[in-house]
């Protein structure tokens, strides 16, 4: 975890911002510009909408991770978004993922894997690259002039994973995270109404059941702590819970939080504060559409601007709506 | 689930096989045989075992598809076998998932997807295709000739799904299922050792984790009962689980049950018999390894063999041991 940190205090900014496009997101005229490109390029007719997203959605990216990569330390696409345009939309998912580690980037995959353990070992190469071919060393030379290691396709610091199978499905990830150095955000308490419905049953023994998971999670990092005390296995808190959120970190001494549910889902600098600990780490706080769809609520939107034009909003009104969120959390956080 | 439950009856055959590949299970001169063909077709050195590995897994699946679409009413591509690949992987995931349905198969996409509500509703596209252009009807008519409803890239018939969000996280799958005629399959009680540790934790009002998850299932699919009075919402309970079964039923009255761990993991016919209702219905076994990777244990085998060879003994094992496991299940619960 200590290359997010490092990279969170040479930005002075905990913050991360959620890659995730949908079809309102994106600017239409943007969307549009691809029709006649992308129209000859597909086989089938009915392809043409997913790669019209795909590419609208990557030079959408783009532009944001342009605009934003010298004050923000991360990003964090969200699988799901591209999943719903198929592999096409997948692609363009890696694609990001790939610019945005060109750009400097620490790069969250949010895609919340999770399964037992010989499926989580395969999920793992999220984190590790492909695996080697039979018959070669792992990685290490594929025979045809590549000798640095595995093909990593997926171009990602840190992934999010589901804790519902338990340590043999979590611990693939730890090894792999171990292995490679990156890291892992294992889900705790998400920042949706009814997580409530499981994550926060009651337990026989005292306590709830995401902070069952808490306990599960610090013990699976134990083994993986890094310079600044914080393991290679973080959690993922929303900041919806802001009333817990001193009890939460110091019940996690040694856990970096993932903390989504700021901004659009209501979270505030305020409720995120007690979630870092007295050197203010331990946290890095998301936001989505606050940030990328900033240039929905611009005085200078009009339906009629060119497909550039509108890019170059999204650019504009994505950097202001970044530093009004960086400058929020300096302020509460480093105190 | 009628479609499903439909299939299982022409076949007299409660099982789907686990379509799993991984380097291990393939043979390796079938991986070799692509050598020369995807080192021509790559721009980077290194994107070759990744391209390679998912031609021979497309390949080996379409065999094992091919010797068994007779006889088995659906197979279960695992999606972390495809992502260990990168996104050259995941086509090859549309790619089996395209064909095993042109096959007349019911394809259940195990993805295991779940987050937050909005995050949901884009994994949900899984089911119900890729979102509408701005500006066009929700895929009535794109525009291009195409007048048949939405792009299916996914080709799944069913996926797997996560409840450790809630019913936000569940609702937008089951809203998914019910619109496009299809199923979903909620995690209740997962196969592997580890699941003791978030599913069995007591409760404070008595039962355990999983049962409460058990009761959320019947009651997410409430409103999508189908002719058979199984909803659209199933579950998945593992087969190592096998004392449990009678209660297991019993609390699932309209929950069709999708049971992992047969055979390689360590569950028998007698183990499941009690999952299904007096009418043999109810549930659906699934085994990947005993079938993908009976070749391996095969006296046929030869290390010389031709990669054509080796695909046809692939075939004729898988074959075997997918009539094996069904007459095995057909005396079990066919009573």
């Amino acid at each position: 975890m200590d290359r997010l940190i490092e990279a969170i205090e040479r930005m002075r900014n905990p913050s991360v911002i959620g890659l995730d496009p949908t079809p309102q997101l994106v600017p239409s005229q943007l969307i549009a510009s691809y029709a006649d490109e992308v129209a000859a390029m597909v086989e089938e007719p009915e392809e043409i909408a997913a790669l019209q997203l795909a590419t609208a959605y990557f030079a959408f990216n783009r532009a944001i991770i342009d605009a934003v990569s010298d004050i923000v330390p991360a990003v964090k696409p969200q699988i799901a978004m591209y999943e719903a345009l198929g592999p096409a939309g997948v692609d363009a998912y890696a694609m990001t993922c790939e610019y945005a580690q060109e750009c400097g980037l620490y790069v969250i995959g949010d895609i919340k894997r999770g399964d037992i353990g010989s499926t989580a070992s395969a999920y793992a190469h999220h984190l590790t690259g492909v695996p080697a071919l039979p018959g070669h060393d792992s990685g290490s030379d594929t025979g045809h002039g590549c000798a640095e290691g595995p093909d990593d396709p997926w171009h990602e610091d840190a992934i999010t994973v589901n804790p519902y199978f338990g340590a043999d499905g979590v611990m693939p990830f730890v090894e792999a995270a171990r292995h490679s150095g990156k890291d892992i955000f294992v889900l705790v308490h998400t920042s949706n109404p009814s997580s409530a419905q499981l994550q926060e049953l009651e337990l026989k023994d005292g306590g709830m059941v995401h902070e069952r998971v808490a306990r599960l999670v610090e013990s699976w990092g134990s083994s993986t702590r890094g310079s600044y005390g914080y393991s290679a296995v973080g959690g993922v808190y929303g900041a919806t819970f802001a009333a817990k959120a001193p009890s939460v970190r110091a019940s996690l001494p040694h856990t970096m939080l993932l903390v989504p549910g700021y901004g659009a889902q209501g979270g505030t600098a305020a409720d995120v504060a007690d979630l870092f600990d007295t050197d203010g780490r331990g946290a890095i706080v998301s936001s989505s559409r606050g940030i990328i769809g900033a240039w929905r609520h611009a005085d200078r939107y009009d339906d009629s601007s060119s497909a550039d034009e509108s890019l170059s909003l999204v650019a504009d009104s994505a950097r202001l709506a970044a530093v009004d969120m960086r400058d929020a959390l300096r302020s509460a956080v480093y105190r």
